[in-house]
């Protein structure tokens, strides 16, 4: 083996492939392990129902500048993120774990208004805050969350089941909390540039909504259930529209083809991406964080989706070795690709 | 409400005493919520079985230090450290899902060696590596580790179930690992001081061990439940056996006795603490990560625990009120306490 290989730098494998490249050996063993690395959340087998778990990591910094998110927020932000992940496999949340490692920095009511966040998130989810552990920490604040949820054996949404031919389905719009940010970021570089001038976040709302306190499209999973449509595949959107479709096309085998036209942007994200001059299909396709789901339907179900206002159907999968597409008006078609390390 | 009394430090809380004042208005919903905070795992009822879940998050320089921790030693610690909480509540644990913040100063032979390590304890207990998540770090490296476990109903043995009289029982012995520390940290100093001096650690191999790779007591569940012996409360000794006994006490409102010449310490642990003219008490008390079992059992069941070498009775439960104490061969007794905020 060329010895060379293998100094490869971490940035060289992207964070999808390390995590392939350190993970190639795992082999699962306990047969209560149905799903393990690979889906939204890992799937263990408890009997009547599969258990659900989910655990996600948030740094200061990386995930997170406190300088522009309130702790409140940052709180339910952080539950959000974990239960998303039970809800993309068409599971329900039950509870979460919140570890915490602060640093001296922090005071207690700040640490209250996260726990405040935390709670909210739980209430309006109605899910328990069971657990977890604070520790102290040398550099800022680090959260740990982890998601546990149920699901029948029956019910369970993988990221692998799309075929070809199946309808590419969204929920929300996308973007928005890409935008949010940048918002939030120039606004404090003009502060920290002369310290007088107030951030100025009018008439962008939404999109600061959509960064700061996201919320999951609940409302339209019952929607399916109730007009009796079983996707065949479901991720929720965190990485970006692009990379987190090709991942379930990846893993279902399937090509797939989605439309300019078809992928829902709200008009203040376009109006602030113009303002940025940004495309706004940048930040759509590939800004992340937007917390809605994506989900392939059998094409016959056509007519049926039509009758969910909250779901737009972007496009359709393709045969396996199609490629991935993302077409125009015009007829022009481009290559879909995702982003390699990105939060 | 006095404005002052808020603008408390966390260090005046003491950890156990902010995940307390956080999570006091916390209260369980979901009916499949069985234990939230308090206990060593969340408890979810799952159906014929529980589902125990526990998570634990750990930060480069407040729980590791690198320059004397291998990472593989790190990556098995890390596994070690979750499952224990579940084996604490006579469970068996089926997966751990692994998180990890990484800064660029890693390289990738690096996150293997960590990978390994943490192989090697999934391999070792049985357990599968089911999920998880690589994000980049500004500050070193943070891992958030979530072990899943089992258990059947009335086989759950919780914190909270000593009554007066119980024996409070304990397995291995204590303050090794906190010595081995001692030790690494001491010839850390000496090597950055003159850049040549080699560490010393002959003759210090178990108390460096238990410090770098510890194991759980597994053979001694076995035997427990071969011997028909049921704990009437568990957990496992990680904050240190005078604070996790303290723990048991006070969530099962008992006092307790235990005795000084009982407390099982091992030579090397003694002839080091001699050496850092340290009372080996102190360690064996307050030092922590011994990853060692205590538990309590019936009065009735003194003859029976005999049979096990493994365990080691060193006092009982009293009845509540009658205060926490430790007795001398001599008749005296001092009253036993925890640290505070200490990791």
């Amino acid at each position: 083996m060329d010895k060379t290989e293998n100094k490869k730098s971490i940035n060289d494998f992207g964070k999808f492939g390390l995590i392939d490249h350190l993970t190639r050996n795992v082999k699962t063993k306990n047969k209560t392990t149905i799903i393990g690395i690979g889906d939204d959340s890992a799937v263990i087998d408890s009997g009547e129902n599969l258990t659900l778990v989910s655990t996600d990591l948030l740094l200061e910094g990386i995930h997170f500048n406190l300088i522009y998110t309130p702790l409140k927020h940052l709180g339910y932000k952080s539950v959000i993120r974990a239960i998303s992940d039970i809800y993309a496999m068409n599971g329900t949340p039950g509870q979460v774990m919140v570890s915490l490692g602060i640093s001296s920095k922090f005071n207690i009511e700040q640490i209250e208004d996260l726990y405040e966040g935390i709670s909210l998130a739980c209430k309006n989810y109605s899910v328990d805050l069971a657990g977890g552990d604070i520790t102290s920490s040398l550099t800022g604040m680090t959260i740990g969350v982890t998601a546990v949820g149920k699901v029948e054996q029956n019910n369970l949404i993988k990221r692998d089941g799309a075929r070809a031919n199946d309808l590419i389905c969204v929920t929300g719009d996308f973007g928005a909390s890409f935008m949010g940010l940048q918002l939030l970021e120039r606004e404090r570089k003009l502060f920290v540039k002369d310290k007088v001038t107030q951030p100025d976040l009018a008439g962008y709302e939404y999109v600061i909504g959509r960064q700061l306190k996201p919320e999951i499209p609940v409302s339209t999973l019952s929607e399916l259930k109730k007009e009796e449509i079983r996707p065949t595949s479901m991720i929720d959107v965190t990485d970006g529209l692009a990379s987190d479709l090709l991942h379930v096309c990846r893993l279902s085998g399937t090509g797939c083809k989605i439309f300019y036209s078809k992928v829902p942007i709200d008009y203040e994200t376009s109006r602030l991406a113009e303002e940025f001059n940004i495309d706004p299909m940048v930040p759509a396709l590939n800004g992340g964080e937007d917390y809605e789901l994506l989900f392939t339907i059998p094409l016959e179900m056509v007519e049926k989706i039509k009758m969910i206002q909250s779901v737009k159907v972007i496009g359709h999968m393709t045969s396996s070795g199609s490629g991935y597409y993302i077409a125009g008006d015009d007829g022009s078609e481009a290559e879909i690709s995702a982003q390699g390390w990105k939060e």
